[in-house]
């Protein structure tokens, strides 16, 4: 990890920390512990300070810490880790009062509060909130897994014919994404038929049939940024009602993609995708039309029809309206879009608007 | 999910909510959500009082919740999970105090506190405690899950020669535990060569060279449980030293599984396996011996030399002792054990055992 885009998170995350009158942050967060210090393991946490950066860490990761971290301290703890947070906390004798992230379980906050021995206060979001805006290297990130997933999508596609099951053509992708040098951002979504308009669905053992629909969530992680991505296609020519559904979905995604620009309210972005959906009187899906992604998958900023505030330059953001209709169907179209001031940029390759509209026909 | 099951574990969770005092349960943790009701999808909560146990979901998840959940009431929610909650309790008149699972986030639990209107606590452990002993059926699960892997590994190691990439062996053995009707139980770690010294690397581009070792540790997931292994070989003949520290971990394992039966201390099944590896004067490792695995790939009884108290007959655990040397090697070896009255069983089939002996010579 490069040390001055280390330094530089640091100091955005420091210039929030003087604001909200905070000297000493216990980072527990994993995805905060890696924007922090560079570091791609587990178990181990962040302590900002005025003076430093900790990484605690134990000696699995020792190692891999010294690699990956050029612009922090490493403390190998033993044992657990609050009590070990503690005793470091106590050797910096200028700390008062510590902040732990409210993300943080009533377990950890207990623990750390009992060997502290010091005043302790949560705090919500700060590290979200400088996340939220992604740096010139976090684009980079998500647009490379974004054509990792694409090339996968397409050497995948071939075996999506009569006969595969939902657990192999998903085992196919991920194969396909771990060998183009990535892995996947979370668990493949292959979904046949009916099966298809259960938002989540898990694979299964179902196996793909002529005229079959195929809908297919998945995404590659690649530098530890995710991308997420939803492509549906059937299995020869698609009935008359997937075709007017289909049009639908790619309607509203396209109507909310055309919204999106910095200074944009989410709800604004949000309705679009919605009235779409709702004017071609069919079923308005019950999940958020997008959130924001990278070191995790599912991050701020959440585009729902609950939403507040504006759309920032520089969020990565999914747009992904639905039509599910249970023991029938279901279609979602989704995409990565960076919000710029002039309007967005699709981080997702157009390769993949191609595989949507070739219909796969079987063999 | 068979009901009669789900009846049995709401019984016993049930017999530690009275005697804790507790009228009413929320359950955050999603392995605790799944154990309590069958549901295997995310972001929902299970909710037990007297009189019911609820799923409260949302409408991506009401479909699959249905068919998963036969023994609970499945309520869909609208807006933030914590405010449904609290709106549900607040209709079940005879609750007074609410407890919440103790690995529950503190903002959750501050928003819980703001909509109940109710006094809230906290309860720690109290499902996992249940879920530590196994029933048949996750015993049953856990077993399949090793033979798959198992199968896995059998068909993945053909790959294992010169000039493929850490990344791609990983995937080739993601792709068969996939197509065996299975998913990774975590992210697959394959080391060639000096990587292997860092217990939980990444896999990434480094290449298969002619005498490099290998370490694989993997598992797969079968009905939510999952398993987890960990094999070393050597492509070509290894050297002296591999061979000596390859047989001090073997060793230790076999010790450390020798203690295991119900009524022992963990402490004495973390030692056995100490000693041997500094018997052979090399470094003891960092990490515990073992650890409980099912709904959760780490979960109670820990067993490292810091353990308390005693294993229980229907215990599922890992030993997993291991020497590394930064720069040089590292190797591990696991097995998952379940612990009976008279000893214990390895669920993890001696299949593996010859994969481990059996030298890969490169083509």
């Amino acid at each position: 990890m490069d040390s001055n885009i280390l330094q530089n998170r640091i100091r955005a995350i420091r210039r929030g920390l003087n604001k909200a009158k905070i000297s000493c942050l216990i980072v527990t967060k994993a995805a905060n512990v890696t924007y922090t210090t560079g570091f791609l393991g587990d178990d181990s946490w962040t302590i900002i300070t005025p003076r430093g950066v900790y990484l605690l860490t134990d000696s699995r990761y020792t190692e891999q810490a010294q690699q990956e971290c050029p612009a922090c301290r490493i403390i190998e703890r033993r044992g657990p880790i609050a009590e070990a947070a503690a005793k470091l906390i106590v050797r910096l004798q200028s700390v008062r009062t510590v902040y732990v992230e409210k993300s943080t379980s009533v377990e950890i906050f207990e623990a750390l509060k009992k060997h502290l021995k010091r005043h302790i206060k949560t705090v919500g979001k700060l590290i979200e909130n400088v996340r939220t805006v992604k740096g010139n290297d976090e684009v980079a990130a998500i647009r490379t897994a974004g054509r990792i997933a694409a090339k996968a999508l397409k050497a995948a596609i071939k075996y999506a014919v009569a006969g595969i099951s939902e657990n192999e053509l998903a085992g196919r992708l991920d194969f396909e994404i771990r060998r183009l040098g990535a892995t996947n951002g979370f668990e493949t979504i292959v979904a046949f038929g009916s099966n298809a308009s259960r938002p989540h669905h898990q694979p299964g053992k179902k196996k793909l049939k002529n005229k079959d629909a195929v809908l297919i969530d998945f995404g590659a992680k690649y530098k530890s940024y995710c991308c997420d991505i939803t492509r549906c296609f059937t299995v020869g020519r698609p009935d008359k009602f997937y075709q007017k559904v289909y049009k639908a979905v790619e309607e509203a995604q396209s109507a909310a993609i055309k919204k999106i620009k910095a200074g944009v309210s989410k709800l604004t972005v949000d309705a679009a995708a919605r009235d779409v959906i709702a004017g071609y009187d069919l079923p308005v899906y019950g999940h958020g039309t997008g959130h924001g992604l990278g070191l995790e998958i599912h991050e701020e900023p959440f585009v729902t029809d609950k939403s507040k505030g504006k759309l920032k330059a520089g969020q990565v953001i999914t747009i992904e309206p639905g039509v599910y209709i249970p023991g029938k169907l279901g279609v979602r179209i989704e995409d990565d879009v960076l919000v710029t001031e002039s309007g967005c940029e699709i981080l997702s390759p157009g390769d993949y608007k191609d595989i949507e509209r070739c219909i796969i026909r079987s063999k």
